[in-house]
C-alpha cells in the first residue's frame, strides 16, 4: 500500500510515521511506499528509508498537490496546518495553508479520480477548535459548530469538504477532531495550551515550569500514543458505517488542572510537584476560558477510537515513550 | 446609502429591491446609491433610476469583486448564487459561484478595509439545506450543519466565513437561513421543491398542477414577502445581540401539503382544489424525504424575525402580491 502523509514533520506526523514503521498492522495494512510532505523535510524512518520519498513543498502552491497525488497513494493522512495562534496573527497564510491547501489537496484527487478511477481513503486532523463557546456541560456529537477562531473556522470548513467530497466518491474520508495533545514531547512552546503541558513534562525533567491557570480548570486530552492510535484506527476501520456525517469527535479525558496534578504526585512524588511554580496570567486564563471542557464523544467510542482513562495513564505513557521509562 | 445587491435578477433579488425601492424605512435606511449586480442583467425599478448601477458580472472572476466593492457600499444583500440542482450536478461551477463568489465578495471588502478603514454590515442568504438528515422532530438553534448536497455544503461554508470575517472586524455579518419560499410567482421551474408553489399558483391561475408526493408531506415555508421581510429587519437591526453566532434559522411555517391544499380550499374553493392532480413520483418523494420538516427558530424569532403562521396567510399574500388581489 501506497501511504502519503502531509504535514509529515510535525509532532503529530513524526510519531505517526514511527508507528507505521514499527507496526503497520495496526493501521491494518503493509506500507510498499510511503510519500511524506511537509515545508521543511521531514525525517525518514531508518526501516522505511528504501521505500520513503520525502518531498519539501507548500501544497496550496499551484500544481505541488496534482504532483504528490499522481502517486495514487492509496492511504493520505492529511496533517499539514499552520497552528492556531499563527493562523489567527497571520489570516491570509492561515487560510492559505489551512484552507486552501486542503482543497487543493482534495481537488487534486478528484483530477486524478476523473482521469482514472481513484478512491484513496483520506484522513484528516481535525480539532475542537471548530467548537466555540458558550457550551453545554458535556459537547455532544449533535453539538454545532461555532469557531471562535481562524483556525477552528478553516478546520469547520475543511470538516465540510471532506464530507462533501466523500458524498461524491471523490476519497472515503474521515475527520478526526483531536482533542488536546498532552504530553507533548519536546521544549515548551508558546502555543496558549503549553502549559498543560509543561507542568508535567518538565518536572518530570527535573525542571521547574509555570502554571498560569487556577488548579480549577477543566480541559480535555489525549496523549501522542492514543492519537496516532486514533489515525490507525481510522486507518483501517469499516467506513461504511458512517455514513455522511464524516467528523468525529475523538474521544478523551477530562481532567482538571489539579487532577493533573495530583496524578503526577502519585507517580512522581511531592518533590517534582513541587516544581510547579503558580504564576497566574490573566492573558492566558481568558484565551483558556473559552474553550472545550468537557464531550460525550459517544459515536467515535462506540467506533472503536480508545483514548486514555486517567491522567496517571497519561503521565505513564510519556514516561513510557520519551522518557525510556525512568523519570528525573 | 449606497446599497449594494449581488443576485440582484432573481426572484428573491427582484422582490427585494422592490421593497428597498418602496419601502425604504423598512430597512431604517435611505438609498442614495443602488448597485445591482448579477450574471444576467438585472432590472431597476423605475424610481430608482437615477441612483441605480446595474452591473453585470460573475463575483468570482478575476477582479470583479473589487471593483463593485470600491464604490464602498455600506450595506450590502449577497444573494448570488446557483440554485441546489445545479450545483450538485455541475461540481465546478457550484462550488465556483456559491464558494469562491462569496469569498471573492468579502476578501474584496477586507481588501478594501485595509486600505482605508471600512466596515459594511453584509446579510447573506443561506439555506436550510446547510441541514442534513436524520433530524430532530423540530431543528433547533445549535443543530449541526451536515449538508447532504454540494449547495448546502457551499452555503454552510460560507456562513463560518462570514462569522469569522465579522469576528475580525471585516465586515458586520448576517447569515439567514430561508425557508423554502412559497408561493414563488411565475412558471413552474424543475426544481424538486417546485411543486409546493405549483400546486397552489397553477390552480389560483385556473391551471392544473401536478402533486408528486403524499399528502402528509411536511415542509418549512415563508411567503416572498416575509422572505424579503428577514432581509429588511437583518438589515436594521442592532447586531452587537448576536455575539459570534451569525448565521440565523430564519423562522417559518411548518406545513403538511393536506395543510396547504385546505388551505386552498377555503380561500379559493373545492373547484380550484380539482385542479390538484395527484401522480405520485418516486424520484421526487425520495428527494423530499430528506429534506427538513419543522424547525424551533426560537434565536431568530426572539430577535424580531417574523414568517406567516398560518398557510390562509401565505396564500392571501400570493393574491395581494402576484394577482392584484384577484385569483381566479
Amino acid at each position: 500500500m501506497h501511504v502519503l502523509v502531509t504535514g509529515a514533520g510535525g509532532m503529530v506526523g513524526r510519531k505517526l510515521v514511527a508507528r507505521l514503521a514499527a507496526e503497520p498492522a495496526l493501521f491494518g495494512t503493509e506500507v510498499e511506499k510511503l510519500t511524506l510532505v511537509d515545508v521543511v523535510e521531514p525525517p525518514v524512518p531508518p526501516s522505511l528509508q528504501n521505500m520513503a520519498t520525502a518531498l519539501t513543498l507548500d501544497l496550496a502552491a499551484e500544481g505541488e498537490a496534482d504532483r504528490i497525488i499522481s502517486g495514487r497513494p492509496d492511504l493520505v493522512f492529511h496533517l499539514a496546518a499552520i497552528v492556531s495562534g499563527e493562523a489567527e496573527t497571520d489570516f491570509d497564510k492561515g487560510y492559505a495553508i489551512n484552507l486552501d491547501g486542503g482543497r487543493s489537496l482534495f481537488d487534486a484527487i478528484r483530477r486524478e479520480g476523473i482521469r482514472e478511477p481513484y478512491c484513496p481513503r483520506l484522513i484528516f486532523a481535525s480539532s475542537i477548535a471548530v467548537f466555540g463557546r458558550p457550551f453545554p456541560e458535556k459537547i455532544g456529537d449533535e453539538f454545532f459548530t461555532t469557531p471562535l477562531t481562524s483556525y477552528g473556522t478553516q478546520k469547520a470548513i475543511c470538516e465540510l469538504l471532506l464530507s462533501d467530497y466523500t458524498r461524491k466518491g471523490i476519497f472515503d474520508g474521515i475527520g478526526l477532531r483531536l482533542p488536546t495533545v498532552c504530553i507533548r514531547p519536546g521544549r515548551p512552546n508558546k502555543a496558549a495550551s503549553g502549559f498543560f503541558s509543561n507542568i508535567m513534562r518538565e518536572p518530570l525533567n527535573g525542571e521547574e515550569a509555570i502554571l498560569p491557570v487556577e488548579d480549577n480548570v477543566r480541559h480535555w486530552f489525549a496523549s501522542p500514543r492514543a492519537t496516532v492510535g486514533f489515525f490507525a484506527h481510522a486507518a483501517r476501520m469499516d467506513t461504511s458505517v458512517l455514513g455522511a456525517r464524516r467528523a468525529l469527535t475523538m474521544p478523551g479525558l477530562s481532567a482538571l488542572v489539579a487532577e493533573q496534578i495530583e496524578a503526577l504526585r502519585r507517580i512522581a512524588g511531592e518533590k517534582t510537584v513541587a516544581l510547579i511554580r503558580r504564576e497566574p496570567d490573566p492573558d492566558i486564563r481568558k484565551i483558556v476560558a473559552g474553550w472545550p471542557r468537557d464531550f460525550d464523544a459517544r459515536r467515535a467510542s462506540e467506533l472503536g477510537f480508545e483514548a486514555e482513562r486517567s491522567f496517571e495513564d497519561i503521565i505513564r505513557i510519556h514516561i513510557e515513550d520519551e522518557l525510556e521509562g525512568a523519570s528525573a
